[in-house]
């Protein structure tokens, strides 16, 4: 059976009789209130690098402590995680270098990330998806940056409080980068968030998935460090200039209108949440429950999670990733992201798999 | 009197009492027919990261022998420079390297381009603005890549043909790639202008100038090696995704839509051309007369730009730029997307200011 090499192979496989658990991205709508931007739109020129100053503002009114100088809108959540790890690799030095501690499981891109900016990667294994503390501490050392995310693609993890705590001190004392990518914050179903702060603290957010609106690109990062933000800027003048703008001013529709539909939708993706993860218990499977996010990720019974990806793709026509693509071989990661008709179907055919691959 | 370090200075500042000739974007209205994209625009998925298939069979159909595969639709051409230099050097290799020759006087953001990708910039210096090619043929041994812009900003120029399809054959001899940055393809008003291609040559576009939509970030790139291609949506999969599917659907209704746009368009550029061009001459600076694109790039009477520079603004109220920013210190870089009564306004101040400096 052909093996399935990386997500990108799933990328516009729009098939109808498909279930998708792949890609992760809302299915719902976006606010309604980010349509009335579009019938008035006219403005076609440059914006200002860092961000229109109407949503920057709306951003730190929402976020305590901060100031609308801080915040620097990019291209979505990647965008700023390309120009953070960029410019802590190098925008000022004569040659980019250094090391990032990531977490693994990982987002599938960070180690791309890294890489792209000229960095490399050091490797704290999770214990059961969450932070190993005596394990980072040991290897955070010489690290100029630590990538947390959380809550996590793809565990669907929202890390302890006291362990977030403790790495935002670690890494103060060091005089580590703490970037924390938050862009799940929105959809967390157990447990408590925790946000950490400080000089060093580069947060990284999004639009897309607290509003349903992938395809436009608008996501941000935050800093109190002004030589970073301005650095952040001067690199994207560069690499990209303004993200757009009617997009923005989409974002700060949602922003300003949007803290009941925020609400609405955390509901629903816990109802689905619920759904998908009783029913693979009930097929046998083992996982945790996910506490935010939209991923569940369980073993699969042989550990052979190429062959699974392979398997249900041919011949149940279900996508899910291989966790191995996230550096969790054994485990798949399905997003939940469909609604329960969907998700009730895709499990059925993830039983008749099962079944089958148990007698084989 | 206050030194203004770059660009970046002017971005932002928008009193009307200023004439501007800073930013290079055009003031005039995009065609009208983008506007009927939105009041049904419903779509807020992850598009395809290489681009929208409609926009980019669009582009095969106006680019002679090419095909839609061989495009990637980017956020500007700034994210098709970054991600076409980062690919080069080295996105499948361990580390990035290598030298990228820019022509000098240069677009300002191109040696941060080909150092943000870690690479090195070797110059080679132009005559009055057109290729020296016997300094290119010394220069480009050892070179990754080479960056060409026709029509030229800042200078203006439409390279010669003939010099064009040299440098195409040198690069392909040497397996060298041609970047050819041809976002001011549309604005041509003296002489031929030569598109190279070939398998090596990597085209550099955008809707910004021909469509006067600058701020929603829609460019693109084509070349006709998959690798290359597949490396840069690989690439682009992970430091931005798709670019806005809204803009692209805009750039779509405009490829298809404004030929006679276009050419309107043009002639309205090339009557201001004429306006600030013969102003100049006639204020006794020394400039050779644009053939392309919206700037004009004189030299200043005592070679002091800096000095220009703040003089004009601090002073009369008019932002130009430092040739300096464009590596040729003692010219003034003017875009002219002004309308006619300001660009003489803008002309009776600079008048002035001579005066005033020949006085002094």
């Amino acid at each position: 059976m052909q093996k399935i090499e990386s997500a990108s192979f799933f990328i516009g496989r729009n098939d109808p009789d498909v279930i998708s658990f792949g890609s992760g991205q809302p299915d719902l709508p976006p606010p309604p209130k980010i349509f009335t931007v579009l019938p008035k739109y006219t403005f076609f020129k440059y914006g200002p690098i860092g961000g229109q100053p109407n949503l920057k503002e709306a951003l730190a009114q929402r976020h305590i402590g901060t100031m609308a100088n801080e915040f620097v809108i990019t291209s979505g959540a990647s965008e700023a995680i390309d120009l953070t790890l960029r410019v802590i690799a190098g925008a000022r030095l004569e040659s980019f270098s250094g090391r990032v501690l990531l977490f693994r499981p990982y987002y599938y891109s960070y180690p791309f990330n890294v890489k792209f900016a000229g960095m490399e990667t050091v490797y704290s294994d999770m214990d059961n998806g969450r932070i190993n503390l005596e394990d980072f501490r040991k290897k955070i050392v010489g690290c100029k940056a630590v990538i947390v995310n959380s809550p996590a693609n793809p565990t669907g993890r929202v890390e302890l409080p006291d362990t977030l705590r403790a790495i935002e001190k670690i890494t103060r004392e060091l005089g580590v980068k703490l970037i924390f990518d938050n862009v799940y914050k929105d959809l967390v179903y157990d447990g408590e968030h925790y946000r950490p702060t400080g000089e060093h603290v580069i947060l990284i957010d999004s639009f897309s998935k607290s509003y349903a609106m992938c395809g436009l690109r608008v996501g941000f990062l935050h800093s109190p460090d002004k030589q970073f933000i301005k650095d952040v800027i001067e690199m994207k003048v560069h690499t990209l200039m303004n993200t757009d703008t009617m997009a923005q001013d989409m974002a700060h529709a949602a922003v300003i209108s949007a803290d009941n539909y925020v609400k609405e939708m955390r509901d629903i993706w816990r109802g689905r949440r619920d759904v998908i993860y009783e029913g693979l218990i009930k097929l046998g499977l083992d996982l945790w429950k996910p506490e935010g996010a939209f991923y569940v990720f369980p073993k699969v019974p042989d550990n052979d999670s190429a062959r699974a990806v392979s398997e249900l793709y041919f011949k149940h026509n279900v996508i899910v990733y291989d966790g191995a693509w996230f550096g969790a071989p054994g485990r798949i990661r399905l997003s939940y992201a469909l609604n329960k008709e969907k998700i009730e179907e895709g499990l059925e055919r993830i039983g008749a798999w099962l079944k089958e691959s148990r007698v084989s």
